[in-house]
């Protein structure tokens, strides 16, 4: 996919500096951009497809027509995705339509995918985002059911971080009155997850109790909000403490600061007997914690491996120890427990467009009756995806992180520059500060070997547990270099 | 637990041989028949401390006071269950009642413990049987809502194949109006089961499509009804062609011979995206099939490996292959798939009073309300135990097979021992058939070597696969001899 870079990304000198580096790789080397590059649909192949379409058929507009575009260019850290400006004017096929995009949603798979470990995304270079919302620009061949001027919140496999996006009109929904475009683009993921989690697989009822891990993330506020449409629900909570205030307002009967206590203890405190549900998003050994948690007939649903993420590249350390303690079950543990282990994702789930309908209209419904409503955490511009993936991955927010189409304002980019500075700064020192760190206790440690020779003897084993960092990086090194 | 064998037992001079024989094992020599046996509650070490309990707590009636009762001497085939004369009335503890039984249920549960192949089952000797329906005689303290005279089902972990069992209050329901003791006897396992297989793990809504393996059985014909509760649900049925009738008539929507069909080429035929729902009592090979016939969101519930069962005796061959191929799964794949696999068995939620009882209220309702009704394939008398036994496992039953506590009539106890008799010649008749083929067999096979000297390689192997079934006859053998 060609594209060139959108000026905002160019005012970062350091950046640019990145970028020719990063040319090497063939995913971002210059094509010729004769041939317009429309807005990806549901299917990259399409997409291409529609590319090579005679230039007959093509509007006479198409050639000045051009939009803005995150690109994913590469699997690797936040810079991997770049602000581009995408030219061409797309045909929609029947059953299509165009939404100019006013706001997108960030989501746990959009990280996960610019490290290459989500395999249900196209290949980079691509468009990620899964949601977002907007306004119908154009409608084609055989959709009754939308209109020019329609407001709507649309759910796709990937491709909605841009400015117009052409999707098929079933991926479409109607946004309700008195719905922002913010709380349009927070609603889809995370409220269809939470619900399908909770209602279909966790069959929810009354007096129940409910494990939500990252109660203050997008699925976590969601999840708890929708318990709460059920009578005499427990919800245990995990966040850090600094947003414990926030969750029991929004519901969490147990906030749990996992950073600091341990959380099987703290809730078999309070339910000695068990939890009907838990909703584990972490994987690795969490997955296994959850599982001895359940109360017969409870129900374990997984959803994600965020113990994958760990930095801002592939971590192959914590992804192997992820994977490698990834639970797995017998059906004779199962039968002797009475429990329930599922798995969910709703990347996973984009044929089932009758069930997700189902649930996105319920969901809506409980919007209007003022039941359920999306907290945004903080709004950013396309050009800041970076602090707003950060801020996401860091685990720093509550609620919804968004991303804006509307473009910075010239002041605000001056200020993005100092920030940049002083964050690159920043890092640095935190930089030196581990390695300064690191040699105290390197220092220490041979002080104590000196001290105790007795106890040198598993120590030895020190060096042994660097080794597979050691090899990560060199892993690390390898994919920069392609 | 010490008790005399019944008359009925003694007439046939076979058995009686064959017992003299099994007096080697611990467990069936005789001991003192001073010490009055009361019986079993739902703890078998309860029931010990009350045996061990000082005299003068004891009615004066107690030493008169007798009752038959079907004890699992040791592990091994059909005869292990022996029909015996237990003596001495039961102190009631607080919160139990007596009840003289009706009824009894047989399950599949009570073939596997039979086979040593049921842990939750006391050890023997013990006198087995889940489910029974019967007279209130006795209640003990703080009993309220029942008296003498209710007419109650009840449902125990073990020990309801007796003329008298004593039993916590809250094991026992009131019979509703109209309800006949046969089907009081056929309803709390079975329906309980499919209940909260269907409607809390399963979740079962309208238009969804279920398969229900062994759909002629005691639960496959509970879970039918069940099923036709909810809406346009469409039900696979696997069961021998001769049932197909019945169970169409039942509410089976697809009925398969899984004798002379693959299952899961017929399913999905009729049904490209697969299953909502799964019901897999078979465990080993059958349940991976099941699962990769779930569509999205669909549920795969375990609740049992009939696979082990393979002839009367435990078959090591049998239980090694089905544990072999017993499932395990993954989080990530049950993620990929949006799946869920869940494992039920009632014999483990024993301690689940209130979920139990909610269940049975709401069965109890749909019976009154006409729709649901146990089917009774038919009626043994306790002395016929090991040939109610047989027909199930043989998979010969159409519903469920009742024990009755009525004493037998003489003129039938003559036409049992012609029958058995007529059994044996007919086994033997089997057997000799057997090693008749057998030998022809190996003749052929000899035939065969000679004939084709080319192929004699792979031929090879055929004693190293007869080789598990020789460890298992010494296993076997070692298991007698204990």
């Amino acid at each position: 996919m060609s594209g060139e870079d959108a000026p905002a990304q160019q005012q970062n000198a350091e950046e640019q500096k990145q970028q020719t580096q990063d040319t090497k790789t063939p995913a971002e080397s210059p094509k010729t951009e004769s041939k317009p590059d429309p807005p990806p649909t549901s299917e990259s192949t399409e997409a291409a497809a529609a590319a090579d379409a005679p230039a007959a058929e093509k509007a006479p507009e198409e050639d000045t027509f051009s939009y803005r575009a995150l690109v994913l260019t590469g699997y690797g850290g936040y810079d991997k995705v770049k602000l581009q400006v995408k030219k061409g004017k797309p045909v929609l096929k029947s059953g299509e339509v165009m939404v100019r995009v006013k706001m997108c949603g960030l989501n746990f798979a959009d990280l996960m995918a610019r490290q290459g470990l989500y395999d249900r995304f196209p290949s980079p270079p691509v468009t990620p985002g899964m949601e977002c919302s907007g306004i119908i620009e154009a409608v084609g061949e055989d959709v009754t059911d939308r209109k020019v001027g329609d407001k709507v919140l649309v759910l796709n496999r990937s491709g909605l971080w841009q400015e117009v996006v052409v999707v098929p009109a079933t991926n479409t929904f109607l946004m309700p009155e008195g719905m922002s475009f913010e709380e349009a683009a927070a609603l889809p993921v995370n409220y269809i997850t939470a619900y399908m989690m909770l209602f279909d697989f966790g069959n929810l009822r009354p007096n129940q109790s409910v494990l939500i891990h990252m109660a203050a993330g997008g699925v976590g506020i969601a999840a708890t909000q929708l318990c709460k449409t059920v009578n005499d629900v427990t919800v245990y909570g995990t966040a850090s403490a600094s947003k414990h205030e926030v969750i029991s307002q929004g519901g969490v009967t147990h906030p749990i600061d996992y950073r600091t206590r341990d959380y099987v203890e703290e809730i078999r405190k309070i339910s000695p007997k068990g939890l009907d549900i838990v909703l584990d998003p972490l994987g690795g050994s969490d997955t296994n914690k959850g599982y001895n948690l359940l109360k017969p007939m409870g129900k374990l649903i997984s959803y994600g491996a965020a113990n994958m993420l760990s930095g801002q590249k592939k971590n192959l350390f914590a992804v192997a120890k992820t994977w490698y303690q990834q639970f797995s079950v017998h059906t004779l543990s199962l039968i002797q427990g009475n429990r329930s282990v599922c798995g969910f994702h709703l990347g996973y789930l984009d044929t089932e467009t009758e069930l997700i309908a189902q649930a996105m209209t319920t969901i809506l419904d409980l919007h209007r009756q003022g039941k359920i409503k999306p907290r945004i955490d903080s709004t950013y511009h396309l050009e800041q995806v970076g602090d707003a993936m950060r801020r996401m991955q860091e685990r720093n927010n509550i609620g919804k992180i968004i991303l804006t189409t509307e473009p910075m304002k010239e002041e605000e980019k001056k200020e993005e520059v100092k920030k940049d500075e002083d964050k690159k700064k920043d890092d640095k020192k935190k930089d030196d500060k581990k390695k300064e760190d690191k040699k105290k206790e390197e220092a220490k440690k041979e002080e104590k070997k000196k001290e105790e020779p007795k106890k040198e003897e598993p120590k030895k084993e020190e060096p042994k547990k660097e080794e597979p960092k050691k090899a990560e990086e060199k892993e690390e090194a390898k994919k920069e270099e392609n």
